[in-house]
């Protein structure tokens, strides 16, 4: 069973809108909306072997203001609950989650120390954004253009040990700024790409009952082989923002980003004729 | 080097005020304030040992709602993750963190979920509250009275093998609705007192540079005992609101509580003549 198949299990009794999406939304009853969203990371699964602890700090903080970015919402305060093993680890953890926090917008607020077997860290982040801009994951229309920031992959070949991509890996940046200008301008759908492109556009593509249909020829690379579309299309540990939007959107959009594909009738999503299988980044669950 | 001591550690880091109260606040900008707490708990040392999933999942709802009711808000949302050794024990753990948030006017909103060595919850709620209403930690003023609502102790005395009062450990009760109408009336300062009375008494009297001078024979105990009262003063687990209001506050207070003492001069908590040791329950780290 995959964490996928897990949240599944729960969703009659949370609900399909709230685990439809990395974010809650909460209406303030003013024209606004809080979005919030929280990840659970601990040392043993989800931190690359030889992280500092300041590396640690700062990617708990960047996991969740990625999903805050993907809404189009300013992150405004961030809570950090950190369980640790060795008491002295506190500190420099906590500077580089306040370190990414700042860097981004947001401010550590507070939070909960514990003592644990192993480091684990729970970061919460919520963000504010008018209705109207609200990004959600569902809403991607036949004949938008598929759009992905920045140049996905690099995160899995610095995990693959190619270290000239480390930063990538270690200290990723949410794309805050760019989240906003896409949610502002008007596009349909959006979602961080943390756990990989294919999946992430499966998660689109059946938010909105439409397939997928990807140029491969469009696709930014980190370097032009077979090893780094691999790394494009399944690599996890990315933060770059996957979205769709009409062409009439794309005109007024300024920043950077790649057209990819097309959202097309469908359930699937293709690379030219070839079915791409459903997989990404997934905790396993037994063996 | 306890919770408390480690806290102060990076005090200069995060900001006096943000490491002051268990809840962060945040100004809406149009006088309400988001308030939000987060809180980590594990099985080994957080959970009463023979506890159900449920019971593990009501109570780490519990403990955050607590912390939003001592602000006087309402709460709106809780996520919810939860790191978990079985993927079976999920569907009962968020039943009870579902209905525990349901009875007190939350909605679960979204969560993360992880595999981990042992079941690790942290749950983050958020409320909205009034600016004018916002109850904090600080604010106790010389001549205020010192209350609290229930009877506190039964969490401890169930830990001890009062199986009657297992209840008040198993699935405590957030003072959400008292919370709201202690703030409304217009408390100086309120905070939830689940690491014990006293510990929260010196949090009170710090936090305004002020004394606090209990009356004992006020005290609302479970039994007429030594045991009762050393379980009121120094036990943990219970969900009161210790709080502080004028006399004029008091008149126009429509909930039931109880007046242990009052505020004075000073920088102590103290039963009569006697200074009360600033201890009750916090993790204590190394050994």
């Amino acid at each position: 069973m995959d964490d996928r198949k897990l949240l599944a299990s729960i969703r009659t009794l949370i609900g399909e809108e709230e685990t439809a999406d990395d974010c809650a939304a909460f209406p303030l009853g003013d024209g606004r909306v809080l979005v919030s969203s929280t990840d659970m990371l601990h040392e043993t699964t989800d931190f690359p072997q030889g992280m500092t602890e300041f590396e640690m700090g700062w990617m708990s903080v960047a996991v969740t203001l990625s999903d805050i970015a993907s809404t189009g919402a300013s992150p405004s305060q961030v809570l950090v609950a950190v369980g640790l093993d060795r008491p002295e680890r506190l500190l420099p953890f906590m500077e580089g989650a306040v370190s990414c926090a700042e860097t981004f917008g947001a401010k550590v607020a507070g939070g909960d120390i514990d003592s644990h077997q192993e480091l684990t860290a729970v970061t919460t982040a919520f963000g504010i954004v008018e209705e109207r801009y609200c990004c959600r994951r569902s809403g991607a229309q036949e004949g938008d253009k598929v759009c992905i920031t920045g140049v996905p992959g690099r995160a899995q070949a610095a995990l693959d040990g190619r270290a000239e991509y480390s930063r990538f890996l270690l200290t990723p940046e949410p794309q805050v700024s760019a989240g906003q200008k896409i949610a502002r301008a008007g596009a349909s759908s959006m979602m961080d790409v943390s756990d990989g492109i294919v999946i992430s556009l499966y998660d689109i593509a059946d938010a909105a009952g439409v397939g997928i249909v990807l140029d491969e020829s469009a696709f930014p690379l980190f370097e032009d082989s077979g090893y780094a579309k691999t790394c494009f299309l399944f690599g996890g540990g990315d933060f770059g923002l996957l979205f769709t939007a009409s062409d009439a959107v794309l005109e007024q959009l300024d920043t950077e980003y790649t057209v990819i594909g097309q959202v097309v009738a469908g359930d699937s999503v293709r690379m030219g004729d070839e079915v791409l299988p459903r997989k990404g980044y997934a905790h396993v669950w037994g063996a």
